[in-house]
């Protein structure tokens, strides 16, 4: 079992793998704000909309240094602060979600850093919050056209961090394979139940439910993906989902579930 | 209770409604890739990715009419085919999210039609998913700069069809109004559920299971957010979210919880 510091150790180590990819591409900041990445950096879980700023070098002030800020509606500021009082972050507060931008460009006064060149994960953020982000590049007003908003970016100004991301996530570290046998053997003691559970006329969802609860019971977070509860003629779907429709004796059911453990 | 052809007739009606929209505007298309538009325009649930193109005027091919194409992977196919059975969309597969651009081509050429301008909803599709369309405007090539992607872009060739649906979806009609009914009635029975059934010992999880295998059980087929049970020094926190704490003799405990019943 991974004690505290251990896991501390892994989020810092991967802070600094992304620190380090920032350099290789001179990005000055990168910019998170999508529920796995901010659970893979921090191991924090949210329910608001969080924006990460990670900053390509720390920034020393008085005693701490700080890799970077987090940007947190209000409603999740005393959380975020009591949770991550061990890592190096700052917790900043922003009040909606437009003045994310007002909040970059106080740290960026606060520690005067440049915003030349910014890292944003094109698979995780919207069109509409990419038009949020651009007041943050000098050059761009707000504007409602897609072209306009894009266009007049400077070329090197932005950059997909996509690929960085995929590439750190997919070499596991020690923490993330303990969770990953740990929610297997979660998703294996429930596959089990279920398959002694299941009676005549239990409907495919009561068998989902009845899946959920006991992975949850069990210590996961969330189903992976929608439980698939498909019997009789809806085992045939690949992709069944799990309707009201009674299982009758005789019946072949398709289950396929999988839990999360911490992220 | 609303019966098939009341349903299949709200949703024909938010249809025509939207194709309104579409002509006042002067969309030749609008693409859709979110799972709550397609749940509100199509009535489907589905786990894969998938896109809905729905042109501004039904274009009629024999006896039939379609409003649109639905284009779904090979696993959704079957299944998809057999719910929009008596809706006038057509069903089309497409291999993998690059060939999109194929499928809407091939549509195009078999019917027809323009794609000078399109309208995409910009808070639902990422950055990512944008680059994917690039290639259907034909001044447009797929580059990985951003700046490339979008600089390009003719004028008048996107809009942003956020604020349409939005408008739609604020005012409920009769089958929204049902079902909204039923979630309430499902989470006022599963919150006394969950009050009657707290003891000590019980962890924050263990209840914010029981109420989520209990919400299920009664129809609803999602959590609309992540439960919230917390208990003690946790309480005080907003958006708690539920950990593993047991709940103590005269802890204070804020549950939050909502179901979703279709949709």
């Amino acid at each position: 079992m991974l004690n505290h510091s251990d896991t501390l150790r892994f989020y810092s180590n991967r802070i600094r793998n992304l620190q380090k990819e920032m350099r290789t591409h001179n990005l000055d900041i990168i910019i998170i704000n999508d529920d796995f990445s901010l659970r893979y950096f921090l191991g924090l879980k949210v329910i608001s909309k969080i924006h990460l700023v990670i900053y390509s070098e720390n920034i020393k002030t008085g005693n701490r240094a700080y890799f970077g800020a987090l940007i947190v509606p209000n409603l999740e500021y005393e959380k975020a602060k009591d949770e991550l009082r061990d890592i190096q972050v700052e917790v900043v507060i922003s009040e909606d979600r437009y003045s994310i931008n007002q909040a970059v460009e106080d740290l960026q006064e606060k520690y005067d850093f440049n915003v030349d060149k910014v890292g944003i994960d094109y698979s995780k953020i919207t069109l509409s919050e990419f038009g949020n982000f651009c007041p943050l590049f000098s050059k761009i007003a707000q504007q409602s056209q897609i072209n306009k908003d894009f266009g007049l970016l400077d070329g090197d100004s932005i950059e997909n961090i996509d690929d960085y991301i995929l590439d750190m996530r997919a070499i596991k570290d020690d923490i993330e394979l303990e969770y990953l046998k740990k929610a297997a053997e979660i998703s294996d003691a429930v596959m089990n139940m279920a398959i002694e559970s299941v009676q005549e006329g239990m409907t495919e969802n009561d068998l989902a439910a009845f899946i959920e609860y006991n992975m949850k019971k069990r210590g996961s977070e969330e189903k992976s993906f929608d439980t698939i509860v498909a019997s009789g003629k809806n085992s045939w779907y690949p992709h069944a989902g799990a309707t009201d429709k009674e299982i009758r004796k005789g019946d072949i059911i398709t289950i396929d579930m999988g839990a999360i453990y911490k992220g």
